[in-house]
């Protein structure tokens, strides 16, 4: 087969920076690895939250909102909550600046606070702090709250969106009666997760549970979206954990059951984050840019006129008003450009920026009553008659979703290997790929492999019969079929 | 004239905190001063934000997100700005926490930060120090960007909404060509503001420009709304500023204009916060507890059945089912209360939670085919036929809209005292309200007639001729028309 050059960037990485440079979507901040999100990058995040925002108030979910700083003895409470966080927390320990004798604007050592204060890198412990205020009783129960916010991890690598010292993010924090429900609604996210990047982003994604040494700090089971990245990376793009009792526990958070006995609250908590953008790049770019699935793309047509003089350009814009008010009551999101450059220089700027599909017009084009219609994802150009431009438009945007998830799972199909042979294992992952194995459930041998191979288990995948498929490395009868990768 | 208990709690400040709490609203965090936004306090927020964001959307503007952290040297480089701020900084210092040798978690002093991080109370220098890359030719501009982000500033005495450590606000950041088109922005936004408070939130608003000494710490000029609350004292709610040049400057924001010469960048900032919340219990409340204005109530119409058996439960709910339908379908934000407790509980806390519209509905209601509709602003309760009921509760929820914005105004206007005699300026200071008179413009007199009646300059009234008007307290030649009073 042969491959098309402008399909597969070579180096990734530098292809990746330059892209979310060039197209406007981030940079970063002063600080070390902060981020700034630019217009267009941020409405992107815009429209996904509120895709979800809608996913999750339908299923019960409320908003609110938890405070930023945490008292540092908070965390201490749950201890593996602690050894997860604790090497990357941003610690507040003053509250005032002054000048001294030189001028010099410092840290006035009188505003030391008694106990130090971190800003959150996630808010189970806040908010099992509140909710042991809130819950008395099963009539309490299920308290169903998310909450959209920024975050903070101290990080030494960064890249944009991938990982930077603070992100924004949707964490929810629910809780429940019995341990069951509490597994339920932890799954019931999962598949909110799947169905988001899925049906939405166009990214396909394996779902399945993290092995004991890739779950969360302070989970009992962290369940997880998997995706393949253009490098044949693996991205994680979103979790969701059952917490058990273990935040109840360390917040003392009992309630009162229907035959008044006393029991400790049920947990989950879960999070999706502005690495969605991240992901979306690296699923669906090219060399030429972004390609944004229509579903969450800020501008999903944009109209370029194609004009020589003020004459003809007086006539397209005639003829384009009654169309792009069309289109635009039909709730397309729409963006006419009329700047000074070439057809040419925007026709690059807007591939460059992912928009799904373009609108051209030029003279001929009115006197035919037409519009030639370009898609991004296959450069496919067709002229379509006005009287038909609301039915095109739509039914083009809809194809071009579809085509972009079908596109990104052909190639994580194409390059997720089922092997029971270690050295294959060993050539994909070194290659780039996911290898879909047995594993005999042993720490050991995860370790061993991920030693070997810097490959770790992405993902047990869920409702997969491990009978007869033995563990790729010590040969043992395999208790999971798992995915391997290299990841993010 | 006789005045009902009900209507004028009389310890204002401990009426305030009773609501916050009870109506579910808000919360104190852990950490001094910063606050738990409950999801009913919450989705009040949510309303404001959506409403304001479609109007600066409408506008040109658009969101972006920029980090939290700003370096400290930053903050020193605007002189005035730093002045404001420096006082109330969280600060952050450190970036790990460890576990020390009597197993307590400590900083990890290793972690110490070269540069100290602040906490953004504000964002002009972090934005200004990205405009500096973005910002170079006069093609680069407007630059019309906001962000609904988070801030921290450091409280001593703080109140849930009114005064927190943190708090959700939005917060726009506008680069100009020209000081016109600055200043032209600094109005339009006011206008804005003016309208979302009076249109949205039924609060009527004084406009004008602060004073010298009450400006933002690095504007030219501040205008501002201000509200009367419950108590006669003044809330600030709302600041948009022009800032001249000066963060321009403080950050060597030049741009190449139409004759290619360089100039330095004109600035606008502008925001309103979650502070709006307290506005509104503090502007509409009564002693049974909130009044939201229909337009921003998370819940705008509340169904309570009453029966006494499960026959008539099942006839009501059969009865209810079109009708509740309908009244969805008409974009109605409503909430049937099926829950056990008595219909008088029921009622109470509503009422207490501000809806602005209850329907009743018992055994007669549902023979007779109607239901009874009562008011939260004015208690009245009307009987209304099913086939009315869609007209019936849209005419009465914008009546409500109106009603409450009326009783505020006119209440505000009944204690707005217009005056040249110091004398009195004193006693209404003292007994509470808003004194209009003329002022000097000189800020020796500002500071005198604060340290003798603790009232301040709310705002210098736009349009206001002070022709012929002496200074109230020098009695020399005004040179504005001012309000006081003492303020939240």
């Amino acid at each position: 087969m042969k491959k098309s050059k402008s399909n597969s960037p070579k180096d990734v990485s530098s292809w990746y920076t330059n892209i979310v440079n060039k197209a406007g979507l981030a940079d970063y901040g002063p600080v070390k690895g902060t981020m700034v999100i630019k217009p267009y990058g941020f409405q992107i995040w815009d429209n996904i939250k509120n895709i979800f925002d809608k996913m999750i108030k339908s299923t019960g979910h409320v908003n609110a909102y938890f405070p930023l700083f945490i008292p540092k003895s908070f965390l201490a409470k749950e201890a593996k909550h602690v050894d997860g966080f604790a090497k990357e927390c941003a610690v507040v320990t003053h509250t005032k600046l002054k000048t001294n004798s030189n001028k010099e604007l410092i840290v006035d050592p009188d505003s030391k606070l008694e106990e130090e204060i971190i800003v959150r890198p996630t808010s189970e412990t806040i908010i099992w702090s509140m909710y042991k205020k809130w819950i008395q009783s099963y009539r309490d129960l299920p308290v169903l709250i998310n909450q959209w916010a920024n975050v903070v991890r101290w990080e030494m690598r960064t890249r944009l969106f991938l990982r930077t010292s603070e992100f924004l993010w949707q964490e929810g924090h629910t809780a429940h009666a019995t341990a069951e429900e509490a597994e339920k609604e932890t799954l019931d996210i999962l598949e909110l997760y799947r169905k988001l990047l899925e049906d939405f982003l166009a990214i396909p994604v394996f779902t399945g549970v993290k092995s004991d040494s890739e779950k969360f700090a302070g989970a009992d089971k962290t369940y997880c979206i998997e995706a393949m990245m253009k490098d044949k990376k693996a991205l994680q793009a979103g979790t969701s954990h059952n917490l058990g009792q273990n935040f109840a526990k360390a917040f003392n958070v009992k309630f009162q059951n229907k035959d008044n006995k006393e029991e400790f609250v049920w947990a989950t908590s879960w999070g999706i984050s502005t690495r969605l953008i991240g992901a979306v790049i690296l699923t669906h770019g090219d060399s030429k840019g972004l390609k944004i699935p229509p579903k969450i793309a800020p501008i999903q047509l944009v109209v370029v006129p194609i004009f020589k003089n003020n004459t003809q350009k007086k006539k397209i814009k005639t003829f384009l008003k009654p169309i792009t008010l069309k289109l635009e009551n039909l709730g397309i999101r729409l963006k006419q450009d009329w700047t000074d450059s070439s057809p040419g220089y925007k026709f690059n700027e807007w591939e460059l920026k992912g928009v799904p599909l373009r609108a051209e017009v030029g003279p001929r084009d009115v006197e035919k009553n037409s519009i030639i219609l370009a898609r991004r994802d296959t450069g496919e150009k067709v002229s379509i008659l006005e009287k038909n431009i609301e039915s095109s438009v739509k039914t083009l945007l809809q194809k071009i979703q579809k085509n972009l998830f079908k596109q990104a799972k052909d190639f994580r199909d194409k390059n997720t290997h089922d092997t029971s042979d270690y050295r294959q294992l060993k050539k994909t992952i070194d290659k780039g790929g996911f290898v879909r194995c047995g594993w005999d459930g042993d720490v050991d041998t995860e370790m061993k492999i991920k030693d070997e191979t810097k490959a770790t288990i992405r993902c047990i995948l869920q409702n997969q019969n491990p009978l007869n498929l033995k563990c790729i490395y010590t040969g043992k009868p395999a208790k999971f079929k798992v995915i391997f990768a290299k990841a993010y």
